[in-house]
């Protein structure tokens, strides 16, 4: 990254808690957009109704913060802010109104998400380690808040949950929580921490799908190897 | 609807509480063996064994109040009454016994099935409503409550949900939920509230029904429109 | 049983409480490593990635427990103890390193595997009591802490649930629990009670494999009977 862009950063955490704030609620719109827009082309994909399609897309954006919520044993998160409500009727409306434009922004559907799964990932830490639980459990939450809305997605479709036998998604969430953890025990500050930690994730996802990495796969007992 | 329904309506609900209460509960007891009854028929389409078709008509019958509660932080409600139970297995029985029985009876099961709904999307309103979360809470609410048992039951059939793709079922409990709403911000009491919510719901699912009226369909995005 | 068994046991429970402690401990460890086993064995079946194999492994070995703890309204039992997490990745490499050993072993997983699907029925049944739930809502949470991990194992696998429509294996759950409330009701000591509860869910389990017995099926209302 250009010197720049870290001295960007740097300027705004530190100098600027309001415009890190702004920063940090335009990626949280960015990113749930995304998951819905995610869920509801899916459901496009199987003829589903408009309700359908938006349960999926609702499904997608706050599924795993909810069950993460659930586990945490506290309100699921969406339950006090109807942006997630409203956001998900958007992206129904934008899918309804022009396939071909969101055929189109393909690729920035995948940059918003991305950068979804960094934010939702750190969210997922964060909120878990201020309920006073280990470090290990908050990068299985971290994951969960990232990754499970997906799944749910891929069930409520019948089909198999992509996030276990193509690209690496979820591995770059749990890497992500992994620098976060070794950062924070090095006694890094919180910004650096949560920046880099979200740089990480994003870059293992836009390395892995640029290069096409993906994890090795099981085989069942009577394959050859 | 007959003037005299109406006015047998106000008659029960001012002047006769404990018909109200005896009513809800007849009520919830055919609405949740409807609901156990559709679980344990599509189980069997599928070929399962006694006690898989137990747990589908359990599913059905209190996965959506299930879910709700367990988003709530309270209780799932039916932990404090063994009629949910009790009920399951005398559904599961007639089944068992006499399939001619239970087809012959779609109708009624249909009609149950309908009442269902509307009862359990006004139980779910008024819980949440109860505990202090907005209406629009409530209204997400009601649907679960309604509708999320029949997709649990789908997910374990390994279907894809039917209320996704089929004739309109969660519409009709959603615009119960805003029709309550609506009805309440104008003052109007209690019990007329919950009257009309409860028609509302159960006349658009069986003018659905009756006229095939279903939402309309996303398309996948290589389709021609 | 051998007479030299029981005496084994009573030893065992009255004579010496850190035994018991140790041999549930192992216990345990055994259970959740075959329950994991299974879910990665699955896993590998459908070409999942090591990612997938290990959400699959630690859903069995994790999941049912989840479920009761979230109905519960208790924190789920894994999030305070690493052993789970760390037995699952065991297991996954060991499935990664030897598939052969592995299937040659299958004896020793099923083994296992009903011995933890015993210790969980248990286990979920006398964490249900000490909340102070009646006895039905405990003998169905022990049911759930034993066989719901495998039900999502088999949704994140996009298969019709085996516990459904195969041998009997919750119906050995279930019947652990009306023993269990049985006993207890008879006024037997607690440690004789746990010990013939577990001898009742492995026996049920073993016969059950062993001749091939399984629960009659439901049939479709359009077949021949």
């Amino acid at each position: 990254m250009h010197p720049k862009g870290w001295l960007f950063f740097r300027i705004m955490i530190y100098n600027d808690p309001q415009l890190a704030h702004t920063l940090q609620v335009i990626l949280e719109f960015l990113g749930t957009f995304a998951f819905a827009i995610s869920g509801i082309r899916h459901a496009a994909q199987k003829h589903f109704d408009w309700f359908g399609g938006y349960v999926c897309g609702f499904a997608v954006a706050i599924g795993g913060g909810t069950i993460r919520d659930s586990m945490l044993g506290v309100r699921p998160f969406w339950m006090t802010d109807i942006m997630y409500v409203l956001c998900t009727a958007l992206a129904l409306l934008l899918v309804i109104l022009s396939r071909k434009w969101i055929k189109r922004l393909s690729n920035a559907w995948f940059v918003f998400d991305t950068l979804g799964l960094a934010l939702f990932t750190i969210a997922g830490i964060q909120k878990t380690l201020a309920l006073g639980h280990p470090f290990w459990v908050a990068i299985i939450m971290g994951c969960i808040t990232g990754v499970a809305g997906g799944v749910i997605r891929d069930v409520l479709l019948n089909n198999v949950p992509v996030i276990f036998h193509k690209e690496i998604y979820a591995v770059a969430s749990v890497t992500g929580g992994i620098v976060y953890w070794a950062l924070f025990s090095l006694g890094l500050s919180l910004p650096w921490v949560v920046v880099i930690t979200f740089l990480t994730v994003s870059i293992i996802r836009f390395v892995a799908v640029g290069y096409h990495i993906s994890l090795p796969t099981l085989h069942a007992e009577d394959e050859k190897k």
